[in-house]
Parts: C-alpha cells; structure tokens; sequence
C-alpha cells in the first residue's frame, strides 16, 4: 500500500488522515504547530465556524458525525442589529430543518486528531515545520521546532493541507518547471476578534441560536455563539480611509466612540472592549486560488491550501471536507487499479472540482457585500422575505442562492451560482419592475420568478459564447 | 526638480522617460538588455505588434506620432483564410477611416530610445539587470551585465516598467510590510513565431492589408505584415491534452501533417516550416494583475508591469502608452503644488486607471475564444454583419465592442466592456430569438438593438446590487 504523506494537521488534513486510514494506507501527518490538545489556544484567531449540510457530509464519510454534532450550536437565521438596538430574525431557509451549526474550531480539530491517532495506520508529527517539497521526488524537510534539526520524510504521495499560507504551495509556486496560475486578492478590509462572556451560569447574553450581525454599510460586527454561553465577535473594518478603521483606531478612546455610535447594544456586552481590541492581532482577508493543484502526480494540494476563501458564506471548512468527499469518490473508481496512477487521478480530481472552488471563492466576496450593506437595504430585505416564504410554502420547488449554496450538497457550488445569480437578478429585476404584485398568489408569484429565472439563464447562455 | 529612476526602457519606460523629460525631470532610464540599436534581435520573440488609437494618442502626446507612423502598415481587418484556403475579409470597422496598423516592436522602441536621447535630461544605461529595490527609499541595485559589478541608484521617485516578469514587482510581492494582491494566468496555451518570408522585390505573399487568421477551434495562427515583405506568423497551440499540440510537435513530420492538414495554404509560404518550428522558442501566455500599483508613495508600476495581458485584443502596448497619457493628465493636476505629493498622485492615479487595465486584461481573454472559434461560427458572421452596416450607415450611432476598445478612446476600457458585452448579449440573443427580421429595415434593426442593449444594462444594475 502507498506511503501517504499529508502535510498540515488542521481540520482537512486531519479529516483526509482519517480518511485514507480507513481506506488502508500509511499515514504520516506533519504539523508545524504543537498538539493544540496539550497547549493553551491563542486568543483572537477564529475561534468558532459555521458547519453547513457539506461539511457534515465530510464528517459522516469518516463516522465522525454523531461526535462532531455534539459540540455544534445551531444557528437558524441571522439576528440582525440595528442602531437603536432593535433586533429582527431573517431565518436561512423558509424550510424548518435547514440551520447551520456554531462549531469551535479546536475542538472539531481535536476530536478529528483523536480519531486519527486511534488508526494504528497513522503517524502524527508535530512542531515540524515544512521547509520545502521536492516536487518530483514526493520529498519534504522539515524543520524540528524543538531540536532545531531539520528531517527529510520520503513518500509516494504528498497531500498539502497545510492552509492558506502553504509552504506545499509555495514550492510550486517557486518552481520553475511547470506554469503555475496562481491569484492572491486581499480585501480592504481586515477582522478583530472579540468575546462576549458567558452571563452568569453559563447563560448567553443575547439570542443563543442565530448568527448575529450589525451591518453598518461599511463595517460589521458579527457574533456565533459558543457552547460555554459566550460569543465570539468578529468586526470587519477597513484598514484605512473610512471615518473609523484600523488605522485610526488606535486609542481606547476612539474604541469606545467608535462602538458607542454604532454598536451600542454590543458595548454593554463586552466588559473589557479596549482592552481585547488591542490584545487580539488584526488579520487581514483574502482569497487564495490556484492551478495545477498537483505537480508530477506527486503531490495535491487540497483545503486552503488549494483554495483559501474569505469568511463571508461560512463555507471555509465545508469547501475542504467537501474536497475530502469529492476526492474519496474519485479515488474510490481508481482503487480497483493494481497501482493507482495518481497523476490521472490528480487531474481527474481537480477538472471536477476546481470550478466549485473558484465559485464558492466567488460566491463568498459577493456575500461580503450582501451582509455588510444589503441585508439593511428594503428591497433586498422584501426580496428575503419573498424567498423564505417560497421555502416555506413550496419546500421542494425553491431554494434561495444561500440555501443551494449552505442546504443543497446534491448541486455543486458552480451550479448554486449559476442558478443562485440568475434567480437574485430576477427577484430584484421583477421588484424594482413592480411586476410582482400584492394581489398575485405565492404561486404565481412563484412562477413567475422561475420563468425570469429561466429566460436568464437562456440569454447568458446564448451571449455565453463570447465569454 | 525630481529626480526620476525609470527601470525598464522597453515601449513603455521609453516614451514614460520621453514624456517625463519634457516636463523637465532628470531622467536615468535603466535597461537589463543591451541597446537594441546596436545588436541583432532575437528571433521569434514578438517581432511586431498591433498600433491603434489608444497607443497613438500617447505617441502624439510625446510629439512622435508621425515618426512612428512611417514605420506603420495599416490592417483594415481580419482576413479569415479557411481549410480549404478560402480567404474573407472581416472588416474591423464599418467606419472607413479606422483601422488598426501593423508596426515593428523593435522599430518604434529604438525611435523612443532615439527621441529620449535627445533630450539633455535623459541618462540611459543598457546592460544593467535590477535586481531589487528599497520601496521605502526609492533606490535600487543593479547588476552590470559587463563588469559583473552591482551599482546602487537613488533617486526621489521609481517607475517600474520592466514587463511582465518585472523585478520591481517582485520586490512588492515579496515584501511583508503590506499587502499586495496578485495575479499570474496562464492560458493552456503556448504560442510560437514563424516567419513569411518576402517575395521577390520586397513583395508579399499574401494580402498586405490585413491581420490575417486560421481560426480552428481549440488552435489558431496569425500573421501581421512587416514593412520588408515578410509576414510574423503566430501560432497558438495547447501546450497538451489535444491531437496536435506542443507536447507531441516533435518531429518535423509531425510539425508537417499538422500544418498540411490545417494551414495548408500556410505551408506553401513558409519554405523553412520545421526549422523554424523547432528554432523558435515556445513562449506562455499569461495575465498579471496585481495591486497596489505603488509603494510608499516612491514606486509606481506602470506598463506590462502592472498590467500584463494576452495578445489576442492587440492591446498591450495600446494600454501601456494609455497608462502615460492617464498618468500625464494627473501629474499635470498636481504639478501647480510647490512639492508633489506622489503617493496621492499615485493613489489617484490607480483608483481612476485600475479598472480599465483589469477591463482590457479581460476582454483579452475573451477575444482568445472569440479569434479561434467564433470567427467561425455561424451566429458571429451574421453579428459582424449586421453591426459593420450599423458602423457604415449609422458611423455616429453605433460601435461594436471591437471598435469602442480600439477606435474609441473618448471611452475607457471599462465602459467599453461593459457596453460591448452588453450589445453582444443583445444582437445574439435577438438573432437567436428571430426578432431581427429580413423585412425590418437597418435603422429599425439598430433601435432594437439599442433598446435591447439599453434593458440588459438597466437589468444588470439593478442586480449589480449582489455584485
């Protein structure tokens, strides 16, 4: 059986581990930071994720499901805040049992290493940072944080899942040998994490089971909720030319005024602000896209590492144990194959499953400005309404963009694109037109859109060849 | 008065040090290359070029767009030769005095580099590579191609105009002080120089007047005339995964049955096909993007630098002399202040030039399929057709796409994208409905159009709210 190299121990190297070990292979599992089991966490780096329908996929292929559903917290909507404190609920789905779940990152992270290390098949290495991969050779060094030694591991395959920085990546994208597409795209904005505390009793201090938001057209504060009652907070500000942003505020004072005017209802929330806003590091936000994911047939780049997305559909982790998933398929048609020629399988990989990454890529800077501006704009929010109403009278006939994206695992997120675009433009298109109408039924209502929807897609496909 | 280091005396850097040193800067023009009047040229490295209105309004704007004009042959349109070695001519404008020129790279860079002699505040210095440059100090070392020795220039202002592959770029990417976003694409594609040689008495072998192409679906040659008779012939082939491509030309008679097959016409005009194949360096074909342009208000990318895009919209240098002419028309704002503040003039400069460089880069890529596989097709001849009478009858009231990028240069590269795309959407999508019918007249066909084309951008604004 083939040596399995995996480079990164974070939530899909620790999956894919899992996974392969359960198909039979040797694994060794090499992490640059130490066992996050035996270490206290760093404050203010993403503490809690949303977990959607696609991820949970990933977890179930390698019966971790049930465990992992006992950390999630779900989410049925967002909480939206306003100025003067008023809150309102826009559920995610017009369906009663689609939710997203609040999940801590480490603590998924961990129950993935447990059941890794379980497998008597798997190695894991940590404080073992990745040098540099022979890309040809499926060879890597690392460097011993401890001994300061560096070790050279030999393999028959590299998988690089070691994140958005991947030094996996960098080898390629240093090599001189092949052509190498390669986009890194930062937003203006950066984020700051905060916390609300428990209240008392492990108590929340506000609405447990949303995803909360204050959009303030520019900036926004969110909040997810943990399982010891506090929330983590997250503000999204731009770095620089904005009445408040991270370049201005750089006092206690304009921390206070800054949240005082915008996020009143937060203030009171969060006991020590000045003091976690200039304790938690700022981190900036980008999108990371790729091509080839795989050199020689040697070495795949996989999660983040192949695709590092902005925060902004909760899609980050599902995207990569969806990659979990949809490489497991490929890989199950190959095993009947004496030796398995990974370098068709790589490429087979990555002509499936590219354009859904590049989409949710996509998909999620859209989102960026959905949440920030539209969900406090009227007719996006009559639009919302009109959608959740769909899901609810009509379950099996409309799925909202963010449904197909977050609900609908059986559509790839190229498709929920496609289709998710063409039914916002419309919705939109039918309001501002006054073309729906109060005295029409749901129904047609319903038909209606579907029609626009259909003429859409009719009409991009047909200019579609000029694209 | 500032002094200015210009790193890079190709097109770009060559007419940025002309303009600059009208305004009386003290110019160092750096060049890695040796001094292109005093050596012979590479062969098959890009040999000529397409010149058109954008390109000659930054030639005027330096005083030498009439030297440059004698080195130009006009190109009225596309002459698309078929398999069988039909020829038609697709004209690029129904406008009779707009077309685009054929001119020698080589020859107008030695006519910039001449005029920016002249000038008694221009230094320019050959054989120097840039091997890195102090953002924050403007300086930067350079390594003597002759003694082997590295100098150190310090100036108050760096322009990097050094291409695709720009070093100065590179000292942004790799710099950790703030943070750059980029782009490098590569298209599956791989292209390859071939020459027409003369006929006798400097006569060519082909019509002289045009941009010639084989359109053939996944691959395509063209050709552009040379002054001496001889035609630059390109070839744009898949590097792999096809029946004929650069992984498997790898014998003349491969080389042979494939251009017997598809350009038989062709073979008959390149006497020395295989040796010429095989001499000639296959080169990539990539888009950069990249941002910020500038760096602590010292270094400003400018040219291929900033910007690099494919060949097939026959912009490149269009957009790169553009860039002078923009950023001209800003220093000339801010030349009233006592002392510039370059990094606002920089900062403006950007904010008004950076969508029209993305645009340009994307409709290039477009045109990619539009040249191999449209040209072809059915739906696009009759489109062409139609909008060559709206340009002929109606020359105030319409332009195609083509012409709003080439011959309109009133209108930036961003708003000819947009309106283009959109009058493409609109024509296709009304041939494909049959509602422009035999019996309208032109006038009436052209209103359709335009009311058409007008409801797609109101259509797309209104969804433009999710973009």
């Amino acid at each position: 059986m083939n040596k399995i190299l995996i480079i990164g121990a974070g939530l899909c190297g620790s999956l894919l581990a899992l996974r392969m070990a359960q198909r039979g292979y040797e694994i060794t599992l090499v992490e640059k930071r130490p066992d996050l089991r035996k270490v206290t966490q760093d404050a203010g780096r993403s503490i809690n994720l949303a977990l959607s329908d696609r991820g949970l996929r990933g977890l179930r292929l390698a019966g971790v499901e049930e465990e992992a559903k006992k950390l999630c917290i779900p989410m049925h909507g967002r909480m939206i805040h306003d100025k003067a404190g008023n809150t309102f609920l826009s559920p995610y789905s017009g369906r009663k049992d689609e939710y997203i779940n609040s999940i801590s990152r480490p603590g998924l992270n961990m129950l993935l290493l447990d059941e890794a290390e379980k497998m008597p098949n798997v190695n894991i290495i940590f404080n073992h940072a990745c040098e540099e991969v022979d890309l040809e050779n499926a060879s890597a060094i690392f460097k011993d944080f401890n001994s300061k030694k560096e070790i050279k591991i030999e393999a028959d395959v590299i998988f690089g899942t070691d994140g958005a920085g991947s030094a996996v990546r960098k080898s390629m994208f240093e090599s001189h040998k092949f052509l190498f597409s390669f986009l890194q795209q930062w937003l203006s904005h950066g984020y700051k994490e905060l916390e609300i505390p428990a209240a008392e009793n492990n108590g929340y201090r506000t609405y447990k089971n949303a995803l909360h938001i204050w959009p303030r057209g520019e900036d926004m504060l969110i909040a997810l909720p943990n399982l010891d009652g506090s929330f983590t907070v997250t503000l999204f500000l731009p770095y620089e030319n904005s009445d408040y942003c991270f370049a201005n505020l750089t006092t206690p004072e304009m921390v206070h005024e800054y949240f005082n005017k915008e996020f009143p209802d937060v203030v009171e929330m969060i006991p020590n602000l000045a003091e976690e806003f200039f304790g938690n590091p700022t981190g900036p936000l980008g999108t990371v896209k790729c091509s080839p994911w795989n050199s020689f047939g040697k070495v795949l780049l996989m999660g983040d590492a192949a695709h590092a997305i902005v925060p902004f559909y909760g899609q980050g982790m599902n995207a990569s144990f969806e990659d979990v998933v949809v490489f497991d398929e490929i890989l199950e048609k190959y095993t009947s194959e004496e030796n398995i020629n990974w370098n068709n399988l790589f490429k087979e990989y990555e002509a499936l499953r590219k354009k859904d990454t590049d989409a949710i890529a996509d998909l999620a800077v859209d989102n960026f400005h959905e949440m920030k501006e539209h969900t406090a704009m009227e007719i996006f929010q009559r639009k919302r309404k009109l959608e959740t109403a769909f899901e609810a009278e009509f379950p099996d006939e409309y799925y909202s963009k963010y449904s197909l994206v977050t609900f609908k695992e059986s559509i790839t997120y190229s498709e929920a694109l496609k289709r998710g675009r063409a039914q916002d433009k419309a919705i939109l298109n039918l309001l501002d037109d006054g073309k729906i109408k109060d005295e029409m039924s749901l129904k047609e209502k319903l038909e209606l859109v579907k029609k626009e929807t259909e003429a859409i897609l009719h009409d991009d496909e047909v200019a579609g060849n000029l694209k």
